[in-house]
């Protein structure tokens, strides 16, 4: 196959795929990258305490301001333009006061909810 | 080792690393996601083209415009808040009209100038 043949790459704008999207903690693939998938996600109120034992997990805020609580009563925040990667096994608890719009880069099939899982997990392979 | 003994991991603010960044087309590392890297990089001007046999690559505009030229006369244009994964083997040129920064995602390694090499070619393993 010559380059010819394959069709140009779409452009994702992470806007427009924010604007269709409603519910808190429901990520949403946008892109893969061989196999790493890049998913949307809004974030309110506090999630659930988890850790991903196999995988370090990256968050991007792309709009608002969210925070992460780590054991030890440590928190970050971010803002957009910030990101933050959680080393893989390391227990977090992600939360937004309003409302927060976050990109996050983690391999294809990795759960939301890691090991912890509960009615809090979400599909880890939908797209939009 | 428990998760106490952890740090906690560094918020990278990304206007931050830019804001230390000058020369064009010379990707720095801001952070680690398993056996990727995350970099920033500015774009003025052309690229050569070049291809990753082995790998996809990811752009994210994070400031400015940049276009991407694709084999057959075809291009796309991507503003702040956009992102292409461009396929492993595909042959592409970047550009930049005027100044563009980006954050690029791909396996640690990986060399901006791909298969074609040269005088382009920046250090992969660079931090800042």
């Amino acid at each position: 196959m010559t380059n010819d043949e394959h069709a140009v790459p779409p452009v994702i704008a992470l806007g427009e795929k924010l604007a269709r999207m409603s519910d808190p903690w429901t990520p949403k693939v946008v892109a893969q990258l061989n196999d790493y998938h890049c998913k949307l996600a809004k974030l309110e109120g506090a999630f659930v305490w988890h850790s991903h034992p196999e995988t370090d997990e990256l968050f991007l805020v792309v709009e608002g301001e969210m925070g992460i609580a780590f054991r030890g009563d440590r928190t970050v925040r971010l803002r957009p333009g910030e990101m933050i990667v959680v080393p893989a096994g390391m227990e977090h608890k992600p939360f937004a006061e309003t409302s927060c719009s976050v990109l996050l880069i983690e391999p294809a099939g990795t759960v939301n909810t890691g090991d912890t899982g509960g009615d809090r997990t979400a599909p880890a392979d939908d797209w939009i």
